[in-house]
C-alpha cells in the first residue's frame, strides 16, 4: 500500500499559526464588554464553613456580581460522582476548593474584592494518608457516603493460592508513587458570552473535552444541553488535566455571566491552577509474586490504593485501567488483584496522560527486574520467557488475537538501538569509583481508547465546498498533539486533495455530536475512522458522478492529487471542477462520520472479559550513570520503541514519543508535589521541578509498524504508551548501576544516595 | 391527516428575544478591538476620476487605514456578470459608487477622514433612461461591452400574427412602473473579523444570501472558500434587498479587516443604504392582446425593457420571470414577448419581493380590465372565459398537472369574502359627487422557487443531544419571515417532541452547504423539506432503535410529545431515555437533510419548457374611494387568497399577507424614488413615502390550502405572491370608480387627479 499523505511526517498545519502567533489561546480570547472573574479558595483542607461576609467584596469598584453557593442553580456536579460543589456551602473538604467568586471591570478589582471576603472556618481534622483513609472507622470525609471507599475493583482468575504453592520463589514487594502536575503549559483559562449566536451561553477556553464542560454547564444551569455550546480553543497542553477544573471553571463563569449579562472571562494564574486542579493518583501497591526455579511465573498477587483526594472524579476508571495493566504483559494461570481508591483531604486525582497506569508498570516492571535477580536470571530473560504472545490469553481472560502481538519485536529492535546487550554486559562487570552506569528496560501492554469504560464512538463532519476546498470537523479534539495534522492528512488521503485545500476547524458543540473524550490515546483511532468515514462517503459521491459524467466504471476511477484519474492514470477531470458542477446540479458534498468500537465486555464482579479491542506494546530502555557518592542521576540514553500499528504522520510519532520520554523521566526522577496537611506547598515552577532541556537525554524513537485491521490505514495509539515505561525503566537502570532497588518515585537525589540497597545482585 | 405542530398558529420560536431586545441585529455585534469604516460615494452618475488624494485623510485622528481601488485584491465582482467594482477606479458609472474607504477608531473619525479626501472627476454624458439606453448608437455605458443590453429573453408559442388575425379586439397598451427601495427597517451592517475561529475571516452582519456574501469576500480576497466564514445575524427586513449590497460591504470591510489585523464594522445611515442599495427594476410595457367578441383571447405580444441602472447584478434572472409570468394564467396559444434589460446610469437594480411579477402583473391585470371593459364584460367573466384550469398549458408549454390549480377557488373565496359581486354591481351604478367607489381584482400564477434559472436543493442538519433537546440548522435564512419556527416545527411535528426543546441556528457557512439563497418564496417548500428529510432520518434511527429494544414492529411504534407510543397509544419510553440511551449506545443522532427540486427545464432561445415544478395562485381585491377632485385615494379594504398549499403556521401565513398587501399597496399608490441624472433625491423616510399603519386598509386574509404532493405536509409558497397583486387590483379599482385608467405607477395623488379617462366604461 502507498500513501500520498498518510504514512508521511508532514508539517504540521498548525504550524504557522502556533509559529506566529496569531492562534488564539483561551486566555487571548477577547469579546466586547467582557468582565473577569476570581474565586476565592479555601484556607483548609478540611474545615466547616460557619460564616461567609461579602458586603465589604461588594462595595469594592469595578465590582459587578459577587457570588456563593447560595447563587448556583445546581450547585453539585461531578462526572461519574456528583461530590464536587460549584462553591463550597457549609464545609470545604480541600484546599482547592471554591467558596467566593467575584466578577469586575478588571482582575485585579476582582482580585481585590475577594481579599475583602471574611469567611469563617472552624477547621476539621483531616485525613491525608490513603492508608489511613481505608481504615476501618476511620474519619468519613462525606457525611453521606457509607466509608471513604470512592471504589474497588476486584479481578480473580485461576486460584493464586495453588500458583504460590507451586513457586521456587516467591517475593512480596511495596512499591509507592507520588502526586504530580500535569505541568500544561498553558493555565486553565475559560470565557462564557451569553446569549450568543441563540445560544443561553457560548462557553471558550482552553477545554479538553467540550461535551462534558456542556454536559456540567447545562446541568449546573439547569438547562438543556442545546442551549449550551462549547467551543475549543488552541489548547497549552492538557494531558488529561482540562476536563473537570475547565467544567467547573466554565459551570462557574456561566453563572455570573447569565446574571450580569455581559462576558464572563476567568485565567487561571500558575499558582490558582496548582491549587484548582486535580493530580495523577498517588499509588500504594502491594505486589506478590511466584516463579519456578527457571522463572515461570505461577501467580500474582496485587493490592493497589489509589489516592482519590477530597472528589471521586475520574478516580473509578483510571484505577479500572491499573486493573487491566497490573499484572504487565504475563501469562499467568493464577491472579488477584484488587485495585482500590479512597477519598482523602489531598488535592483531588483525576485523568493524566497514561490514566494508572504508568503507577502500576513502575511497580510491575521493577518487580520482574527484582525477580531476575533473585533467580539470577538476565532481565531480559525472564521478561521472554513469561511475556504476551500472539494469541496469548491476558489475566482478565482476553485472547490477543485479530492483531499483532508485537513485544518481542518492539524489545528486539529497542535494544538493538541502544546496544542494549553489549551495555548490559558491560555495566554488569564491577565499576569503579563513585560514578556507576547501568541499563534497564521495561515493557508495557496497553488497550487502546477508552475500552469498556465507556461507550467508544466518535463523529465527524466534512463540507466540501464548491471550489473543492474542504472543512473537517471533528468531535475530538486538537490538545496540541498533532489530531489537526493527522485529521487532515487522512482527509487528504481519502480524497485525493492537498493539504492546503483542508482546513480543520476546532470542536465546537453545536457541529458535531458528542464523540466522547479526546483521551485514552483514542483521538487517531477512533476519531480517525470517524474521519476516514466522512471521507469515504464523500470520495464515493464523488467518484460515482464522475463515472456518470464520464461513462466510466466507478472502480476504474480514482482521486489523486485534485484530479480525477482513470485507471491509465489519465487526467479526467480536476476535482475542484467536479465539486463545482456537483454542487451546480444540486448533489450534498457534506457528510457526518461515525465510528463506533467493536465489541467489548468487562464483567465488574469478576474483573474479567475483554476490556480493549485492540492494544499496542512498547519498550523503554534506559541508560543512566549514578553517583553513589552524590546520588545525583544522569539519563545517558533511552531508547524506546512503540508499535502504533500505522504511524499517519511518523514525525508526528517522534514527537510524541520525544515529549512522554521527558514526561516519564520528570515522574521517574524529579517531579513531586509537597503536601502539607493537604495545603500545596510548591505552587510554581521554581518550585515543583519538570524537566528542562538540560535533563533530557539522547532519545531514540522507534516506531514499530504492524497495522490493525480495525486502526485507520492500520493505525492504533502513540500518546500515552510514551509515558507509562520511563520511570520503571530507570529505576531498574539505576538499580543495575548502583545496586539501589528503590521502590519509591520519584528516583530524586536522596533516594538515590540512600537508597536501600536490596542485595548486591548481579555484579 | 391531523397534525400536532404543523398547520398550527404557534408564536414565533424567537418573539422573546425580538420583543425583549436580545435579539442581535448586525449593529448590535460588538467585538473586543474593532474599528469602525465608512466608505466615500461618488459626487456623480457618471464620471471619470482623474486623481484620488488620500493623503490628508491618513493624517486624520483615529483613522487607521485609507483605502481605494489600488488595495484591493480582485477588485471586480459579480454574482452573474463581472460588472461591479468593490471601489471605482477610473470611472463611475452610479451616484452609489464608492471610491475610496476608511477604518477608524469611531464611526465619527471615519467619517471626518472621508471629508478629507479629495476626488477630481471629470462628469460624463449619462443615460437615465432605459428608452435611450436600448437607442442603436447610444452612449455605452460600460465600454467592455457590445451595446447597453444587458440580457434579451424571448418568448414565442403558436404564431401571434394569425392570432391577432382571429381576433375581434386588438387593444395596444403601454405601462410603466417605478423604481422603489427595499425601504426594511434595519439598514445594512456588516462586521469581518479576521483570523477568527480557524477562518481568514469571519462575516456577521444583516446578511440575506450568506454563501454568496462568502463567494464574493473569498473571490475579492483571492482566497478559497473555506476561508471564509459567514454567519447570519437577525435581520430587520430584506425583501431580496440584503445580498449584492452586503457582499460588496463585506469584501470591504473584509480587506480592512485582513490589513489592520483587527475587526472591522460598517453600518449604513439610511442615507448611505438609499444611496447604496440596489433597487426594484422600473419596467416600460407594451402590451397588445386580441380576443374574439365574446372574450376568448387569441394572442399577446408584449415587449419589455428592465431598467438595469448602472450594473447587471440579478438583472438576467428578474427579468426570466417576468417572461414566464408576463401573459397572466390566461390560456394562449398565440404568444409572443421579448424581455430586456439595459444599463443606465441609474441606481442600479437587483432582487425584491416578487423579483419581476409585481411589474408585469400590474400591466396584464391592468390590461384585462382594460379589454373587459372594451368587449363591455365584466372582469370576472373575461377571466373566467380565460385563465388557467387543472391541466392547462401555459404560454411556455407548460401542462399544469401534478398539482391543484386552484385560480377559480381563490377568486371565488376572495370575491365571497369581500362581497364582490355586489360591490361590482352598487359601484358600476353612477354615483353622484367627488367621492365615487370602486372594486378591481386581479389574479395570478406564480411559479414557486428559483425554477430553472438555478439548481434548486438545500441542506439541513439536525443535530439531537443525549437529553433529547435538538438544534436544527438550515442553509436558508430567517430573514424575519418567521422561517425559524417554520422549520421548528416541522421537526417536532417529524420527532414527536416539544417546540420548547428544539433551537434554531442562524445560518452559518460552516455548519450547512451551499442551499442558495433565501429568496423566491422557497425556504418552507426547499428548505422545508430538506429539514424534514434530517428529521425523518433521525425518526427512522430512533424507531427502529426502540423496535429493537422493546421488540416491537418499527411499523406500530410512534414518537409523539417526547414520548414512544405502541399501536394501542401505551406510553413506552420518554424520547429523552432512548436518546439518552442511544447516546450511550454509540449511535449518531446527528443528520445532514438534503432536497433537490424535481426536474425542470427551459430553453432560453425559444423561451419554452417547465420552468417551475409547481406553482400557487393568488387572487387579490381592492375597494376604494376616489375623491375625483382632490384625488385623494382611500383603500377601503382588501381581500387577499392566496393556496400557500398547506399553511405550515396559518397565523404566520396571515403574517405574510397582512405584510404583503402592505408593500403592494405602497407600490400600488405611493412609493416612488425621486432621482434626477442618476443621482437619488429621496434618500430618507420624510421624503420617500411608504405606507403608514394610517394607511391600511381592512385587509382579509385569505388562506387556500390544496396540499401540494412535492411540499413539506404539502406546503408551497406566500412570501412573494401576496405582494404582487395589489397595484393591479388597485388600479382596476380605481378605474372602477372614476373611470380613470392610470398606466403608471405609483396611482399618487396628481396621478389619480389627472388620470387619463379613457372613456366612460361601465359605469
Amino acid at each position: 500500500m502507498t500513501f500520498k499523505h498518510v504514512n508521511k511526517g508532514i508539517k504540521r498545519v498548525d504550524a504557522y499559526e502556533k509559529v506566529t502567533g496569531k492562534a488564539k489561546f483561551g486566555a487571548d480570547m477577547e469579546f466586547a464588554d467582557m468582565l473577569f472573574a476570581k474565586v476565592l479558595r479555601s484556607e483548609y483542607s478540611h474545615a466547616e464553613i460557619k460564616k461567609i461576609d461579602v458586603s465589604e467584596a461588594k462595595k469594592m469598584p469595578g465590582v459587578k456580581g459577587v457570588y456563593t453557593a447560595f447563587d448556583i442553580p445546581n450547585n453539585l456536579f461531578g462526572v461519574i460522582v456528583q461530590d464536587q460543589q460549584v462553591l463550597a456551602k457549609d464545609k470545604v473538604v480541600l484546599a482547592g476548593d471554591g467558596i467566593v467568586m467575584a466578577a469586575a471591570e478588571s482582575e485585579k478589582e476582582a482580585a481585590a474584592a475577594l481579599e475583602k471576603v471574611k469567611v469563617k472556618y472552624e477547621e476539621l481534622d483531616g485525613i491525608y494518608d490513603v492508608m489511613e483513609a481505608r481504615k476501618e472507622g476511620s474519619l468519613k470525609i462525606h457525611e453521606d457516603k457509607e466509608d471513604n471507599q470512592v471504589i474497588h475493583h476486584p479481578l480473580r482468575k485461576g486460584d493464586v493460592e495453588k500458583g504460590f504453592a507451586e513457586a521456587y520463589l516467591i517475593l512480596e514487594r511495596e512499591y509507592t508513587t507520588q502526586l504530580i502536575e500535569h505541568s500544561y503549559l498553558e493555565p486553565e483559562a475559560v470565557i462564557v458570552v451569553p446569549n450568543d449566536q441563540n445560544h443561553l451561553v457560548s462557553v471558550y477556553g482552553s477545554i479538553q473535552n467540550p461535551y462534558a464542560a456542556r454536559s456540567a454547564v447545562a446541568a449546573v444551569l439547569g438547562v438543556e444541553l442545546a442551549d449550551v455550546r462549547v467551543i475549543q480553543n488552541h489548547i497549552g497542553g492538557s494531558f488529561g488535566g482540562k476536563d473537570e477544573v475547565i467544567s467547573a471553571m466554565a459551570a462557574r463563569a456561566a453563572v455570573m455571566a447569565l446574571d450580569l449579562d455581559r462576558p464572563v472571562k476567568m485565567v487561571n494564574t500558575r499558582e490558582e491552577s496548582f491549587t484548582e486542579s486535580y493530580k495523577r493518583h498517588p499509588y500504594n501497591l502491594k505486589y506478590k509474586i511466584g516463579a519456578t526455579e527457571d522463572g515461570k511465573l505461577t501467580a500474582m498477587e496485587i493490592e493497589a490504593a489509589a489516592d482519590s483526594g477530597g472528589y471521586a472524579c475520574q478516580t473509578p476508571f483510571v484505577t479500572w485501567r491499573s486493573v487491566v495493566q497490573a499484572t504487565g504483559p504475563y501469562e499467568l494461570d493464577n491472579v488477584k488483584t484488587d485495585t482500590y481508591g479512597y477519598y482523602t483531604n489531598n488535592p483531588y486525582t483525576g485523568a493524566m496522560r497514561g490514566y494508572g497506569s504508568p503507577q502500576v508498570i513502575f511497580a510491575q516492571e521493577s518487580l520482574m527486574d527484582e525477580l531476575a535477580e533473585e533467580l539470577d536470571m538476565s532481565p531480559v530473560e525472564l521478561r521472554k520467557k513469561n511475556m504476551y504472545s500472539q494469541d496469548s490469553v491476558t489475566a482478565s481472560g482476553q485472547k490477543l488475537d485479530g492483531h499483532t502481538v508485537s513485544l518481542a519485536e518492539v524489545m528486539e529492535k529497542a535494544m538493538k538501538e541502544i546496544n542494549y546487550e553489549e551495555k548490559y554486559k558491560e555495566y554488569s562487570k564491577e565499576q569503579f569509583g563513585d560514578k556507576k552506569r547501568g541499563i534497564g528496560l521495561s515493557i508495557s501492554f496497553r488497550g487502546c481508547s477508552l475500552g469498556a469504560e465507556a461507550i467508544d464512538a466518535a463523529a465527524s463532519l466534512i463540507q466540501i465546498n464548491k471550489d473543492g476546498s474542504a472543512a473537517v470537523y471533528s468531535g475530538l479534539a486538537e490538545n496540541g498533539q498533532g489530531l489537526k495534522t493527522i485529521f487532515t492528512q487522512i482527509t487528504a488521503e481519502v480524497l485525493g486533495i492537498r493539504i492546503e485545500d483542508i482546513d480543520y476547524m476546532e470542536v465546537d458543540t453545536t457541529f458535531t455530536p458528542d464523540s466522547g473524550s479526546t483521551v485514552a490515546s483514542r483521538a487517531t483511532l477512533i476519531g480517525g475512522n470517524a474521519v476516514k468515514n466522512a471521507a469515504e462517503k464523500l470520495r464515493k459521491r464523488i467518484i460515482n458522478f464522475a463515472a456518470d459524467k464520464f461513462d466510466f466504471s466507478a472502480d476504474n476511477l480514482a482521486l489523486k492529487d485534485g484530479f480525477l484519474y482513470d485507471e491509465s492514470g489519465n487526467r479526467l477531470a480536476l476535482f475542484s471542477d467536479l465539486t463545482q458542477e456537483m454542487g451546480n446540479t444540486g448533489i450534498l458534498l457534506s457528510a457526518y462520520g461515525w465510528y463506533k468500537g467493536p465489541e467489548i465486555s468487562w464483567d465488574e464482579e469478576k474483573g474479567c472479559g475483554n476490556p480493549y479491542f485492540t492494544y499496542v506494546y512498547g519498550c523503554q530502555i534506559a541508560e543512566v550513570e549514578v553517583d553513589t557518592g552524590t546520588g545525583e542521576l544522569t539519563i545517558l540514553e533511552m531508547a524506546a520503541a512503540h508499535d502504533v500499528g500505522r504511524a499517519i504522520n511518523p514525525a508526528n510519532v517522534k514527537g510524541q514519543i520525544y515529549g512522554g520520554v521527558m514526561m516519564g523521566l520528570g515522574y521517574g526522577i524529579m517531579e513531586e508535589l509537597e503536601v502539607e496537611k493537604g495545603m500545596i506547598k510548591t505552587k510554581n515552577f521554581h518550585d515543583y521541578l519538570i524537566p528542562t532541556i538540560k535533563d533530557m537525554p539522547e532519545i531514540k524513537p522507534i516506531i514499530v509498524e504492524n497495522p490493525d485491521p480495525d486502526g485507520p490505514f492500520g493505525a492504533k495509539s502513540i500518546g500515552e504508551p510514551t509515558l507509562e515505561l520511563g520511570s520503571a525503566a530507570i529505576a531498574n537502570a539505576v538499580a543495575h548501576a548502583s545496586g539501589r532497588r528503590i521502590r519509591s518515585l520519584p528516583l530524586n537525589l536522596e533516594r538515590v544516595l540512600i537508597g536501600r540497597s536490596l542485595h548486591k545482585g548481579g555484579k
